[in-house]
């Protein structure tokens, strides 16, 4: 049996950074919603984009969210997570600043026109994971390699 | 580039069966949380072990919550997510029906004792997948088999 692990802060950028696909968390009137999405992480901040209607384009502006990355392997039986926290906003393409224009957007897989931007930049970014003697990164599916 | 595509009831109820890891989202007073856990499906119940004074422990009883499970392929530039969504209930051993007695846990990959159960009979299963032509049952990593 493993112990859970905290993992330094320069250890979650480097997870976040080299991802491609996380979940928005945000809350409802309603109760807590989690939206899966491709993102991309420039400086500081974590940004996705959205469509008119959606779930991050209402609630998300202005809001306490967090944002979820996490990889685990069945056969190894460990895994990690980082989450950063903050509040979101959207902001339009000319609101973006030079650096996250000049990042690569986030994979596309679905088309969605006309779309805004949901940037996060974070306030808190930790994470954890399981066990000792294994490196989270060396085992990631996908790596983004642009900084 | 895919259109996002609903998965039926049953669908969701066959992938949310055969997974192992998933996320659940509750609302603290400070805002949204996440938290990253195994778990099994017993039922129309959502069962994972937490310990006290963990963060499922001291929000989730009786609190609006989601429990979310998905899968993405880079490769193939797809993926699933299945979102339940109902009011969560903090269990002990004896208050489990024997069904989900019955049912073999979450697995292990860390040991907390003492330990209790939540249980998030859920009210709405939904899920989406982008793009048709592909299996997401077949792509999981990893399926329980026990029913």
């Amino acid at each position: 049996m493993s112990e859970i692990v905290e993992l330094t802060y320069d250890e979650c950028e480097e997870l976040l950074s080299a991802g491609a696909f996380g979940r928005f968390v945000l809350t409802r009137p309603t109760g807590p919603e989690i939206v899966p999405v491709n993102y991309v992480v420039a400086g500081e901040a974590v940004l996705v984009r959205t469509a008119p209607g959606a779930l991050l384009d209402r609630y998300a502006d202005g809001s306490s969210v967090v944002f979820e990355v996490d990889q685990v392997s069945y056969e190894q039986g460990h895994g990690w997570s980082v989450v950063a926290r903050g509040r979101a906003e959207r902001v339009t393409e000319s609101q973006l600043t030079d650096e996250e224009r000049r990042v690569p957007g986030p994979p596309r897989w679905v088309s969605r026109e006309p779309e805004s931007w949901i940037r996060l930049r974070w306030i808190t970014l930790t994470g954890r994971r399981v066990g000792n003697g294994w490196s989270p990164l060396a085992e990631m599916p996908v790596r983004r390699v642009w900084r």
